[in-house]
């Protein structure tokens, strides 16, 4: 099965907006088992619409369109695709009682011109909105399909998988196609690219001469997410998800392991495990509770933590002591440069102290781009205290500009936790 | 003169990576008064890659494809070029030269496939390497033209620079069509795009219908971009830079003077302006520091304020208040329910005390997904206080899950405080 995913926005074009859409879609369609092997994007006309799904078409089995379908004037997927169907539109009541239905329980009043979005081409099916106002759309040409979406990305991947998975894989189940590819992240913080990349070298070696028996295949690769540390990227091909689940949950166990041994703790997740998660899950085993006091991250780890589901049983608060008189009066830091361990420390110890809560966590340091305490941008001290412990502290040097070295000392700070609270009894 | 872009490689397919290169070319091809009506990617497979250069040129003035010219065996983009125009390849001693050097000169030794690198299509000529290993390529076909980058982002668009731009220029003078497009971007926060879009609708008609005595064109079109508005995007075409920057700044005046006059003061920037630069020049201007507390947002108002250059002038801080018991402590809200016009005012007046600010900004309310105080999630109250001034406040519904719930709501307050602000006196 071949899918072409075809982008539709004058501004992708321009370059004013990146087409995260196709990568996203191209990226789930590999995991489906879906070939895709053209993306196109076209602007905002529908001439070259037309053009763009009669090209997809001739060379696949089906189309995935992003965009083209709000409200305005501009959006004209709808058009085009009735256009290559050579079919009208018409005007589906039932969703434009939905689209009232949104506008009224936002309390906000609709706009005319909304109801275009009830246009259906004669024919088609719709994927109901759940999120934005457009529905999207299911539309056979004889054994071939175009599928539209909304271009606004929550919404197109949410009628991705609700949608044109299942669709997918009924087509697929017909044609007797039905090989799985999965894939698992593991995800790691600490280590270079290219030192993981040695760590595993002989296991990769091994995985490029090994021929299963059965047909399956495995694979890893390395991705380097910035910020985010580096992801090893698993890929299993099989007859079955259970056989693909059953090759990397094995697969994962003799990673970890490999690199445990050789490179230490730094495996904190799996898949969209985020490092917040991790930190999470192991305050809610030891039954302790968080506060913190962050300076040049100016809230960005506490937002992280809140967004973690649950985040109420544990999470007490930050004091965001931007100003240094702040950091004085609310967290009693003592009177010397506040970029420093000592001011760390403090900063830590006097969060526990104004949050009530068991452990403190402090972060200070130089976003940069000028220097302050006689310290260069990118140095940045994390205090910590668990419990009546004494408070410890780490001293980091991050690259890059001012958002860079806050992303990097708030994913650094939380790391540090991690570590400690994986050392704590349960 | 129509240029498409193709962007060659299989991670692009695979979501991988995002084509990032295609963006830049078609932001730099549009200023360059170039259209771009299609870009397309394609995998590492020669028959796919001569099949997306021939639709390319089918519907094109012209091809710059970018990717593929590397020195492995999956790097294609030459071979399939020669395929297109129908001629050999042959192996340039001059190229070979400037490889060889360029590895003594990193005192590294040369694997031999580098030399696949200096194959050129008969006819072509080259753009030399400055930065990698590989020349780019202007191959002529008739009156038409693919231009060969490599796909490493900063060799690109080096040689797109000093190799490709000045060939299309010449190209386009003696097609006498030397044109400057330019685009600037108006940004709202408060309307509906179908509202805004009823707004301009007159405008867009007419500009629809005008046919400038000059030639110059000039098109509106809207960008609905989540938690960040809604942008208007302005298109100018003339004869001249400053032309076209002329025009964009009168209908940019007019522009915001019919959304002025029809939906109020929703306008809070322009191009890469966002929401805390506004209320940061505001602050400025006014001479205000400010104070936070946050409950739901958890630090995502001040880690955005945090990150505009110089907010050490006017940010103090932000008690990020989760637990129910912090805001009571630290920012003396009185008992009853946290999720209320009261708190919100509370947090506000409480914010300013304990930062020691001259405006207190407070936000409470539920993300979800259970409800809170017998509120609904996405019910949301923001306080504000001004110096002395009694605090206001104001009740929000927001739609989304607990992350753009979040998101939406620090937008909403940052805007409530800009609005606020503007009334101020200076």
């Amino acid at each position: 099965m071949r899918i072409e995913i075809v982008a539709v926005g004058t501004e992708l074009l321009l370059g004013q907006i990146a087409d995260t859409n196709s990568a996203w879609l191209g990226e789930h369609l590999a995991s489906a088992g879906v070939d895709s092997h053209f993306h196109q994007a076209v602007g905002d006309n529908q001439a070259r619409i037309v053009l763009a799904l009669r090209t997809a078409l001739s060379r696949s089995d089906g189309v995935i369109v992003s965009g083209g379908l709000g409200p305005t004037q501009d959006d004209i997927t709808r058009e085009s695709i009735a256009e290559v169907m050579n079919v009208g539109l018409v005007r589906d009541e039932s969703i434009i009682g939905r689209i009232v239905e949104m506008f009224q329980a936002r309390q906000r009043a609709m706009p005319e011109n909304n109801l275009r979005q009830a246009d259906v081409p004669v024919g088609a099916s719709i994927i109901e909105q759940t999120r934005g106002t457009a529905p999207g759309l299911i539309c056979p040409l004889g054994n071939k399909v175009i599928y539209a979406v909304p271009g606004v990305p929550h919404e197109m991947r949410e009628m991705f998988e609700r949608g044109i998975l299942p669709d997918l894989r009924r087509r697929m189940a017909e044609l007797g196609e039905e090989s799985v590819i999965k894939s698992r992240v593991v995800r790691t913080w600490g280590a270079s690219e290219s030192g993981l990349a040695e760590a595993l070298d002989e296991r990769v070696a091994e995985l490029d001469r090994r021929e299963a028996a059965d047909g399956s295949t495995l694979t890893i690769a390395f991705l380097a997410s910035g910020i985010e540390g580096i992801k090893v990227r698993l890929t299993a091909r099989a007859q079955s998800e259970a056989a693909a689940d059953a090759i990397l949950a094995d697969e994962e166990k003799r990673i970890r392991a490999i690199v445990n041994e050789r490179l230490g703790d730094i495996v904190f997740g799996v898949d969209e495990e985020s490092m917040e998660d991790a930190v999470a899950q192991l305050l809610v085993r030891r039954g302790l509770s968080l506060g913190l006091a962050e300076s040049l991250t100016g809230g960005l780890i506490a937002a992280r933590l809140v967004n973690v589901p649950g985040a109420s049983v544990w999470m007490k608060g930050s004091v965001v002591a931007y100003d240094s008189a702040v950091k004085r009066r609310l967290l009693a830091v003592p009177p010397g440069p506040v970029v420093s361990a000592a001011a760390a420390e403090a900063m830590a110890t006097g969060a526990r102290a104004a949050l009530g809560s068991d452990i403190g966590l402090g972060i200070t340091g130089v976003a940069g781009p000028d220097e302050q305490d006689a310290e260069q941008p990118g140095t940045v001290y994390v205090g910590l205290v668990i419990r009546d412990a004494p408070p410890i502290s780490l001293q980091l040097h991050l690259p890059g500009d001012r958002d860079r070295v806050r992303q990097y000392a708030a994913i650094s700070a939380l790391d540090l936790l991690r570590r400690s609270l994986l050392a704590q009894p349960s």
